[in-house]
């Protein structure tokens, strides 16, 4: 693995391993070893040790005294859980964008709806995940919510994970959420508050009945514990 | 420092540091020193990094990388934010606990409202903060929902930080919010979901009034960078 200097050494372990739980390389209830870990990254364990603690700030393994770390669960809870939270995470960002001034305002949007929908064109799933993060970011400068923003920073892990899985599994899910995205584009030009909430419950519902379908279907019971 | 079996020694170390700064002890601002923290509690570094990765997630400490740790700020957006977010947060839990089916259901915010009750009596600030926790803890169990209680087990220091200044600085806070939470269990047994909205919504525009009096009451730059 090669590692930029930018980020900790834990910053980075903890990348590799977020994108091998994200991508569903590595399964839910998996354990983690941190003696392995640091022998196949050639890394020392206290480096793997911090790792582990970034990846449970996300979301993404627990950690247990004595019994060390394992990939987080994808129960029916969580994924129901995530969703009911994000709606109303959502919302408060949504709420905030509306007081959007200028068209300058707007172009960090627009921007990224035209990236979603080249990824949605190319069925690109890592481009179309990561503008949908990008989405809900562009809400952070007018929130102005620190709290918000970590949180929300620790879930965007998760929220991958989980769009990984219904993106993957059936094609015309894009194109669902692409026009769902670009309603949303509307309604915020349209300064639309009340149609806003609709379409992003519409969202969080629709994401979190596709995610519960994708989980019951993957074969064996590790990977829904 | 004596250390608990039960808990990593990360995760005491953190518990100490925390304390030092929701107690107030440890400022806004102020640097905490990886190798000042070692020498003093008689760790190793290695334990600290790791200790300041659990303050990070609990929001207490801001980390970047090449400038270490330092007592993350209470500005005015931080102050807002958190009661802006704390008010969906608790409506979710507080819908989610509109579900009760029995008394058995209710004597657990019962018995946290007599504790309350006392603390307020003999104006036991420590009791009553712990006791405020309780409160939205107990609705967890109706919630069910994982990353809705991970991101409020992290928030919890930063709420007690900001009631510690709250309640430290005027006495008639600690009757105004028990009153308030009184009312709340009222609601709560009467099953009144718009009325529990709007005490929350009391509570929490009331209380971040009066965090952000505190703050700008502190003496010196440093408590609210």
């Amino acid at each position: 693995m090669e590692f930029k200097a930018a980020d900790s050494l834990a910053e980075q372990i903890a990348g590799d391993l977020a994108g091998r739980i994200i991508r569903g390389q590595l399964k839910a209830g998996e354990r983690i070893r941190e003696l392995h870990v640091a022998q196949e990254l050639n890394v020392s364990r206290g480096a793997v040790r911090e790792a582990l603690l970034i990846l449970e700030r996300q979301h993404l393994v627990d950690i247990q005294v004595n019994r060390g770390a394992q990939v987080s669960a994808l129960s029916a809870e969580h994924v129901k859980g995530l969703f009911v939270l994000l709606l109303e995470l959502y919302v408060i960002l949504a709420n905030a964008s509306l007081t959007w001034k200028s068209e300058a305002d707007l172009e960090p949007y627009r921007a990224i709806q035209r990236e979603l929908a080249v990824a949605a064109k190319f069925h690109d799933v890592g481009t179309f995940v990561a503008q949908g993060v990008e989405l809900s970011k562009a809400g952070y400068v007018f929130a102005n919510n620190p709290y918000l923003q970590q949180i929300l920073d620790n879930l965007t892990p998760v929220v991958s994970r989980m769009h990984y899985l219904i993106l993957d599994r059936r094609r015309e899910e894009m194109q669902f959420i692409h026009q769902l995205f670009r309603s949303l584009q509307d309604a915020l030009e349209a300064r639309d508050r009340i149609r806003l909430r609709e379409l992003l419950q519409r969202y969080c519902e629709h994401s979190c009945k596709q995610v519960l379908a994708a989980v019951a279907s993957q074969s064996g019971d590790k990977a829904c514990v």
